[in-house]
């Protein structure tokens, strides 16, 4: 609690590091890759899932859950698919384990092999539409809905915290329809409630496109995304939603008698967001003292510390803390009260702070004299005395005010990021600065390809936005009719 | 949906397939003993784990989250914990695929095998106390009340949906105290916050108790249990709660500091519930109809379907119908009106039936001349009309006398099943026929085994109310100073 953090300037990576660790998000464990989600991190995570979970059922979706395991040959199924997983899979080959000969622990029993070998969901498109062939006969079948809260694996060699994990937790809906054009707009919509989602709750601007054909999902025919950008200047892709054809229904035979009588191959999409989503809101509020988090995504908004010697200040103090926390609580706001008598208010400061709490209350004997209490807004460490009879209505407002300003400095700290590159050294220098890059491209593979070589930069997307304009690719010279977005990404 | 169900009498075990399939609840899936839970039986889930978690986090618990792959070396280092469960893991042994040789599909890859092969978590004590390691330094780091909300995987041979599954979801809490009697008494505290889930919302009637120590989880001390009576007079161990003494402390060497300096082991408990209380919840309540839920787990209460003849007569029905849902989702009641135009009433009628929603309300146009309702209780499948004026509060009582009628009819069922046994002969016919039995034991695990082999009948607990009695073992003649519970299991 007493060490100073590593400031962003120091070494952004380290900073991000003691933040998630620090304030009690997640910690690595003993399993490579693998992290342990904290309480106050899991508690983060699921105000997200709550949210995003709403949104999705007002759209019509609905929850089921699909097996962990996926048979080896289901993943063969679709070319582009195993092409883009088989790579970094937990393999399940047996089934049972046997005291070790030598007497000391156990080992693999070589008598119960599987006959085929299961992976660990990297993502459940082959399960779930070896399901769907079932599930699916008749137009009247269609659409199907579908959301699945779940843990998927991917065999990362380099690991960090929340944003590329082994083990990850996440949502994948995966929805089945009749028609192209109904797939494509369920596509877009789910990419929508993704960018209101990280706009309106997690308060970090998103940028809304289409991704390259190289960095397209493994078996999608349209990707679309978010793009965030982080305060060290690389991009972030927050939430993907994939349009994937017919591709999954002919892979799994998945077809549909129409109105007409006629057999059709379903339209697919598939859209999924993670606890990636964590390591996005740490780095886009967070400042050199700690977390700092939105409102309406704090397990408490407001912490209440009392300032007191001796018990019977602690009783007198702790008397209006109490009717101060009901008042809030009457208002949906969440609070805690700090009577922790094993550490002290300063201590405390330090913690809330590190923590990210909105809101810190502090209530000492002069506070009762006065009628006031102290209020620390997270966001901009400014302190004021309020009057306490209405101290309700004043931190209800301060909470949205919060709200309000941490997504305007996010989006104004974007902006001043964001730049548009007229030549081949422009575009250097911009990326090596760290930002969004918008510039020209010709639209190749081998062109993306080189410019990432050349600059480490990526296409992050084809903003949805984007109007047309002539140009010429900065890399080739070749005609453009487009810029694209480009930067560094995590 | 014509089709009649196989009633219990016929095939108990094929009418329970029948209806968890039928109804919509679960399916088997590709994978060898992985179900897919559906959307319908997933909202049963989701109705069940809302009120659990809210009575966790009641009573001071929060959620974190734990790595799904626990290394092979921690199943080993605790003695009786990997005895349990080493028969029945799913063993990771390689992180990548590639492609064959020969051109089809992918195989293992040989050169990434793991150092060391990590199981897939059959239950996280060990993961979790290795991380509390690092959680706990002194007594002020006490108690860690935590609990997760985790997808388990035990490599069960013969399966059945929702009551034995290779992968199932469940909660598992994990505590550490400071001393064995706040241990024990949070081991208490779960068992009996699972009776009484148990009881106000599945309307399920159980038995409290402790197991024997053959029945024991593998690395307790105690193990709490709530059992509850199938219709086929078979029992079912809902939930168990264990007191796990210091072992797994000491396997993971995790002491603290007390407030006198010293240095002990801390205790510790775990407790749980999982997608087996789909299968319970089935069996306590369904009949040959189909399903039958509490209305306190229905993902919807109640179902309205129109009467009518062509598209003037749907709309003058569906402006009532909407104001009588309106009206009952004022009280907070959940509603489906059901207005498909694809399927007949009586159609409907039957579907519903099947699906267990626990009121149906038909509405016509002779209805709407008198200002009437017809309202159909699943339970007792008995019909009355109503005035429509009231129907919100008829329904809102209805439903209490459902949630109601079900608790008293499953605890008059299982009364119905429940003896005692005074000589072998009458314990064996009376085991035979179905049903708990009260029955005196000498004690020994050895006599146990025996009565298992003999009757098939196990100790499902040793009720917590039980009362002292002199009697003799039904089985050696030794004495026993009480009488435990016996029945056939799932």
């Amino acid at each position: 609690m007493a060490e100073k953090l590593t400031s962003r300037e120091q070494d952004y990576s380290q900073w991000y590091n003691e933040i998630v660790q620090g304030a009690g998000l997640a910690e690595n464990s003993g399993v490579r890759g693998c992290m342990v989600i904290k309480p106050y991190g899991y508690a983060i995570w699921e105000k997200m899932q709550a949210e995003l979970d709403r949104m999705f059922k007002e759209t019509g979706h609905e929850n089921a859950y699909f097996p962990l395991f996926i048979p080896k040959s289901y993943l063969s199924k679709e070319a582009d698919h195993v092409d883009g997983f088989a790579k970094e899979c937990a393999v399940v080959t047996h089934y049972r384990l046997k005291n070790a000969e030598d007497g000391k622990g156990v080992v693999v029993d070589p008598n119960a092999k599987l006959e085929e070998e299961l992976i660990i969901r990297p993502t459940s498109e082959t399960i779930i539409w070896d399901t769907y062939r079932k599930w699916i006969q008749s137009y009247r079948d269609l659409p199907i809905l579908v959301n699945q809260w779940a843990n998927v694996v991917r065999w990362e060699m380099r690991t960090r915290l929340f944003l590329r994990t082994a083990e990850f937790l996440w949502q994948e809906g995966h929805t089945a329809h009749a028609t192209k054009k109904e797939a494509i707009s369920e596509t877009e919509q789910m990419i929508n409630i993704y960018a209101e989602f990280a706009q309106d709750f997690m308060a970090m601007p998103v940028i809304i496109g289409l991704k390259s054909e190289k960095e397209r999902f493994a078996g999608a025919e349209k990707t679309y995304c978010i793009e965030a950008l982080m305060q060290d200047g690389k991009a972030l892709q927050a939430g993907t939603s994939h349009f994937l054809g017919q591709n999954f229904a002919k892979a799994f035979d998945v077809k549909f008698a129409t109105k007409e009588g006629k057999q059709e191959y379903v339209w697919a999409t598939s859209w999924g967001v993670s606890t990636r989503l964590m390591g996005a809101l740490v780095m886009s509020h967070s400042d050199d003292h700690g977390l700092v988090l939105p409102p309406k995504l704090a397990p408490y908004q407001v912490v209440i510390v009392p300032i007191y010697k001796g018990d019977d200040q602690l009783e007198q103090v702790s008397k209006v803390a109490l009717a101060v926390k009901e008042s809030l609580e009457l208002k949906g706001i969440s609070v805690k009260f700090d009577n922790r008598d094993t550490h002290k208010p300063g201590w405390k400061f330090a913690e809330y702070e590190l923590k990210g709490v909105p809101l810190r209350l502090a209530l000492g004997l002069r506070d009762l004299e006065n009628g006031t209490i102290e209020v620390s807004r997270r966001d901009t460490l400014d302190k004021e005395t309020y009057d306490i009879a209405d101290i309700d209505n004043k931190v209800e407002q301060l909470l949205d005010k919060i709200q309000e300003n941490l997504y305007k400095k996010a989006l104004a700290f974007r902006d001043s990021r964001t730049s548009r590159a007229d030549s081949k050294e422009e575009f250097i220098k911009l990326i090596e600065d760290g930002g969004f890059v918008y510039a020209h491209w010709d639209g190749t593979s081998e062109t993306e390809e080189l410019i990432k070589k050349q600059t480490k930069a990526t296409i992050r997307c084809i903003p949805l936005d984007t109007e047309q304009e002539s140009g010429v690719c900065l890399f080739t010279g070749n005609p453009s009719n487009m810029r694209v977005l480009f930067a560094k990404n995590y």
